[in-house]
């Protein structure tokens, strides 16, 4: 089987790096990669060649039994695989309703990285966590790029410069290691989230716990997050606009998986932080948690910078294809034995990932 | 004695921030400031308000009997100056050899902040130790910016990340805010110095120290690096090639007063590094540390990153604006007295910082 890689259109990653492509060889399958697939992430094409064909996209197209993209490609490009090809890539059919039935139209048999189950077998495939935790890793370093103050107390000759306070909305994958690296910079962290059990990974990693009562229970939820109740958010709002006049960063990453993002940072607390504060929106794609921001923009509201960005894990390409790659060709091992195809239907991350299953559309009927 | 802080033409900073202004005000001088002064490092005119006249340029011009900024200004706004004017500037009089003379040709009488000695009693009016800590620390930020990998090691589920290592040459005020910062963000971190004393700083930061035996010593230098032997350097420069191949980022702060910077990483180490990795050059201005380096710009050579910037407090205004003002403050303590200038030739710091003084002129005659 050939197994195809091509270049990512709108993106600096590669969804299988040189030595992941090298394990994923070893389970019997032929790997083709597009010229330049590796450029934005700083690999080569000679690093590719010595384990893959490196070939055109045209070609690619035409040859590929699988093919793995993290962004799905257009139509008209879809149309161009063989029947029967195997795609895997992120298609987000929660959002796209009708993304399963058009692959099924034009033939193909599609996996959706996104819709492996979170549990904890299925943890070494997450690429919603592995780009996650980059998320939060580089919304602190994005915030401290624009914060116009030090992340650290410095106690200096010049003066005393008081350490920045870092507000976390949702510390969930992204959330906490927005925490980690904020403290690791030495900034004060107080953070939020609906699920009281966070408190204590909140506080383990040094921030101070915000609690607001009454949130929904999210067991059974499988990993993501429930919508709450108005009630509960206008009380969770009043709680973040209290601390949003005292905070230098505010890092907002609630999000609810095929839903509208919950408004957390209304136009007016905006308003009551300190000229130079900055706000990191990482909703920003679903509609963000501040009602200012604009997704893919920088903007900046009566000082205040509002920095939405949907794709951080962009911003770090090579750490990011090589996790992902790496949650790739761990969910390959299920997928692929001895060069074909082994479509385990009672294996549960298998049949959560499978979206173009007719049993799905059955399901679903 | 009116003081005046004309807005900054190519810097984000402002000299004189409102809360020092105050402290300022109670030495006795009557503060203007120019409209937008603070606006890029985000101080409001309503700010200034409440302790000085905010007036425009013009105004300003006419009517200063002393002036501070931070750059110097340009010879036809100094020439509408008052004659007996006080500037005080960052004149760089050990670059600029004509500058005392122009002064005083005007018939103003220059205090250049960067002519303070660098002595224990003038530690807190020392702006070239706080902006060189706030280098430091931007450096490393910049460098996680830029860098498509993590700087802290991460065990996950997807795979584990080993830390990025930190190469940094000069353990100086910004090499060792840039080591501290480095640490905090979880890389690893060497670092060289001509200076055999940096040793024991750079170890307690938690960086580990690179000897290279045979450096001049720079006792008696005043805080200064002195220049190196060329038989030195090139030891320096075989070290550092030996580390360059494993460094993910390099943080050059090699700078000689009055000199072009040393040159510690020629195009073959840059070319040794592998694709990704990044170089900060704060040696930007004075000809850099790195062959490539060019001043102000980003450029990319064979998927190294090399950052030129000279000014990377700029980066971080606010706080870069305290510290100056703070550090402004501290000098004005011991030059005015009520209000009227006390020119206390016995005094060092007055001694080292009044460069248009005629004294000078005769000694250097």
């Amino acid at each position: 089987m050939k197994f195809a890689i091509p270049r990512e259109r709108e993106d600096t990653r590669v969804a299988l790096v040189p030595e992941v492509a090298e394990k994923v060889k070893a389970l019997g399958l032929e790997i083709l990669v597009e010229e330049g697939a590796g450029a934005s992430a700083y690999y080569t094409d000679e690093e590719y060649a010595s384990v893959a064909t490196v070939t055109t996209r045209q070609e690619l197209l035409k040859q590929a039994d699988m093919l793995l993209c993290i962004n799905p490609l257009p139509d008209e490009e879809l149309k161009q695989l063989k029947k029967d090809a195997i795609v895997i890539s992120e298609f987000r059919p929660f959002l796209d309703k009708e993304v399963a039935e058009k692959l099924r139209a034009m033939g193909l048999r599609g996996f959706s990285m996104d819709m492996i189950p979170r549990t904890t077998l299925a943890q070494s495939m997450d690429v919603l966590s592995s780009m996650a935790s980059i998320a939060g890793y580089k919304a602190v370093l994005e915030a401290a790029r624009h914060l116009p103050r030090y992340f650290p107390m410095m106690i200096t000759a010049a003066g005393s410069i008081r350490p920045a306070k870092v507000l976390i909305l949702g510390a969930g994958v992204a959330g906490l290691q927005a925490i980690a690296t904020a403290r690791r910079l030495g900034s004060m962290v107080e953070a939020s989230d609906t699920r009281l059990a966070a408190k204590e990974e909140v506080e383990s990693l040094g921030g101070k716990f915000i609690v607001v009562e009454g949130a929904r229970d999210d067991k059974g939820a499988g990993g993501y997050a429930v919508e709450q109740s108005e009630d509960f958010l206008q009380r969770q709002r009043a709680e973040v606009q209290a601390r949003a006049a005292k905070a230098d960063v505010i890092i907002t990453t609630a999000q609810v998986r095929g839903r509208k993002a919950p408004l957390l940072l209304p136009k007016e607390t905006v308003e009551k932080m300190r000229r130079g504060s900055v706000i990191v929106d990482l909703a920003a794609s679903t509609g963000g948690n501040c009602e200012l921001t604009q997704d893919n923009k920088v903007i900046e509201h009566n000082g205040v910078t509002i920095i939405g960005n949907s794709n951080l894990a962009g911003l770090m390409p090579q750490d990011a294809s090589v996790l992902y790659a790496n949650n790739v060709f761990n969910f390959l091992k299920i997928l692929v034995k001895d060069g074909q195809l082994t479509l385990d239907m009672n294996n549960e991350i298998i049949r959560g990932a499978y979206f173009t299953a007719e049993a799905k559309a059955e399901e679903q009927a």
